[in-house]
């Protein structure tokens, strides 16, 4: 099957706005198999929207088109898709009278030029929309079948799981391409790629897809069948796999960040946690606060970017600072181990480092970062050094504290390994 | 003028990734006042890029197309081009003898497949490529010019501004676009239309544009005109109306942010600020550190989610909390208070609020957050209710809470107005 998509609307055609309804679109195309071949942007213009129309009808099974649905002047779907199929439009009174009914639901009066959303091409079938005023549409033309969507996020994704989704089932067979995702901590892509590769001739290189940023990777693995059991099989089974192959990097499935993943371990172990920053100035603090329910676990940090502050306020000793230097192995215990007993946690992370452009001296460059972890069973140390800039080395330097922290509640050896 | 635009490449037709070589492409268009008029992404398929290239040409001024320039077998975009237009490819010694000098200056061998890149459409300039192996390629067919650029946003934005831009130049008449840009703290878009609405007149309607997220507006003026200092004269006095009309709200300009501009006037002042933060969890230390050089003006903050570290880390009155509860103002200014106070600072944020989705009262609903700045001269107090999640809650909290220390800081009325 061949898709293709068309997006309308001259905003996305500026500077400013990168267009996704195409990723939502690609998506539901992967879940049944078919790859998007094309996918065009054009304005607000009814004979660009027309000429794309027909070098598509004909040559692709499916083209999806969003946006260009609403009630103004501007918004010319409808009358490009029917000058190019040669098909008539037409007012159709008892989409009025859904339109109309929407905004009495909200106690609101249609205005007139809502009439306009209820234009419908000639042998197109009207998909309703439960989110919106704005309707869609689906008709067949010379073997290309024809989606009109809206351009709101929302609307277009409850109209691809209503309508989409059963027409490519229907068309594809039974079978079904079925993703779940592993997440791993602090290990470089390439680490990955060479300790998933045996998995490769039994899984299939082409079912397992690579995501990286900076101290994660994003592993997807698909699984094609018609059996719903049988592909929940294969799933657990082949990520089982990775996981093995892969090792105590893996953190979790789906959704899971780690600040989420060392929540639900110190929710289950009654345990609480803090943090004692400088370099990461409480980002690891916002990442852990950022999980729903952190309360329950978190209690609360210190951020001491100046020498003072960690003096006074963690109790790292002067004469440490001035023997070793802030950022230093023996500052970070100290800071780990002052917060531990200030914050009255049971586990507390201490970071210290040079996150640039400014601070770095030849023993010390930019991207230095010392970590040191202190809990019920002891301190422990990490030394790191990150490549890149401010945002690049705070962001690596979150990533690796937390992993520490999962990696000692767990007690499953070196973090990055 | 009528320019297009191609990105080739697969992995841009997924569900994972965003195709954003567009928006730099659209950017220079619109100094030189032209829009684009169409973007289309393919896949590495010779077929379709041949076909799009074929439709473009003899329609359209100016086809940029970037990707499928690398020395693999799926980089297919010169074979397309030259396909689509008619021409034979031939290998250039010369382009190849270049490649060959760059793997040498990194102090490697070229490898064989790199000399594919040099494979150039007959009647094409090269465009050097000082940044990466593949040069981009740039010549003109049936009145429509053709300019082929990697699809590496460095090397791309370098070939647009070595080539792109002087060829804009030259067709589009010494006129240029300039932008200037304005940043407005914490105003609903709709209030920053009406205040700016007596200036569409005079600076006209079509050369302001909005860009709108929460508890932050960015407003463009662009400006059209030869002589560039002209155009500097209307920028600037441009930029004067529209801060007349809006306000203090105006907090910079440019790349400016919040926690920019609050460093920038606390070391004018030679004064220093830390945070105590409940709800927001470190966010706003976390931004007010992302600035390069904040250790000269941040000393550190104390994130008190738990009750007990209000009280012992802040000095709140553990009477207040049972009096009046811990999401109040008088929790806010004794946060505030007690952190100026311990950290030493000249001014302290406290911050206590429901972040949600747990947590609230009938009394006290998901998005209350009350502020307290205390200062050299007093403490203030805001209360505020945001809508949305808890991201978006902590995003507009944060935004607020710097917003009210600049305002503090230029003593200049309430924030929001």
């Amino acid at each position: 099957m061949k898709a293709a998509f068309l997006a309308v609307g001259s905003e996305l055609l500026g500077a400013d706005r990168v267009e996704t309804n195409s990723l939502r679109v690609s998506e539901r195309l992967r879940r049944h198999g078919v790859a998007l071949g094309r996918k065009v942007v054009v304005g607000d213009d009814e004979d660009e929207i027309a000429r794309e129309v027909r070098d598509i009808v004909g040559r692709f099974d499916l083209l999806v088109i969003s946006g260009g649905l609403g009630p103004t002047a501007d918004d010319l779907t409808r009358e490009g898709v029917a000058r190019a199929t040669g098909r008539s439009l037409a007012r159709a009174e008892n989409v009025v009278d859904e339109i109309r009914a929407r905004f009495a639901s909200f106690g609101r009066t249609m205005p007139e030029v809502n009439r306009r959303q209820a234009d419908v091409i000639e042998g197109a079938t009207v998909i309703s929309n439960p989110r919106g005023s704005a309707p869609g549409q689906m008709l067949t033309v010379d073997q290309t079948t024809l989606v009109l969507v809206p351009g709101v996020p929302r609307e277009l994704e409850g109209m691809l799981d209503d309508v989409l989704e059963p027409w490519l089932a229907e068309r594809t067979g039974a079978d079904v391409l079925e993703t779940r995702v592993l997440k791993v901590a602090c290990l470089a892509e390439s680490d990955v790629e060479e300790r998933i590769a045996p998995a490769w001739a039994e899984l299939g290189r082409e079912n397992l897809t690579i995501l990286a940023k900076p101290g994660e990777i994003t592993l997807q693995y698909h699984v094609r069948g018609a059996d719903a059991e049988a592909r929940d099989r294969r799933l657990a089974a082949g990520l089982a796999r990775l996981r093995e192959l892969i090792g105590p990097a893996t953190f979790g499935e789906g959704e899971a960040t780690l600040e989420s993943v060392v929540g639900e371990l110190l929710l289950a172990r009654g345990q609480t946690i803090g943090t004692a920053e400088s370099c990461t100035g409480g980002l690891v603090a916002t990442r852990l606060t950022g999980v729903a329910g952190s309360s329950a676990w978190y209690m609360g940090s210190i951020v001491a970017y100046d020498y003072g502050l960690k003096v006074g306020g963690l109790g790292v000793e002067w004469a440490t600072i001035e023997r070793v230097g802030a950022v230093s192995e023996e500052v970070a215990r100290e800071m780990a181990e002052g917060g531990r007993s200030r914050l009255g946690v049971d586990w507390c992370v201490g970071i210290t480092g040079i996150a640039g452009p400014g601070g770095a001296t030849p023993e010390k460059p930019v991207g230095l970062v010392h970590f040191a972890i202190a809990g019920p069973n002891g301190t422990s140390h990490r030394r790191a050094q990150f490549p890149g800039d401010r945002v690049r080395v705070r962001q690596q330097a979150s990533q690796l504290a937390l992993e520490l922290v999962r990696r000692r509640l767990l007690r499953v050896g070196e973090a990055g390994t």
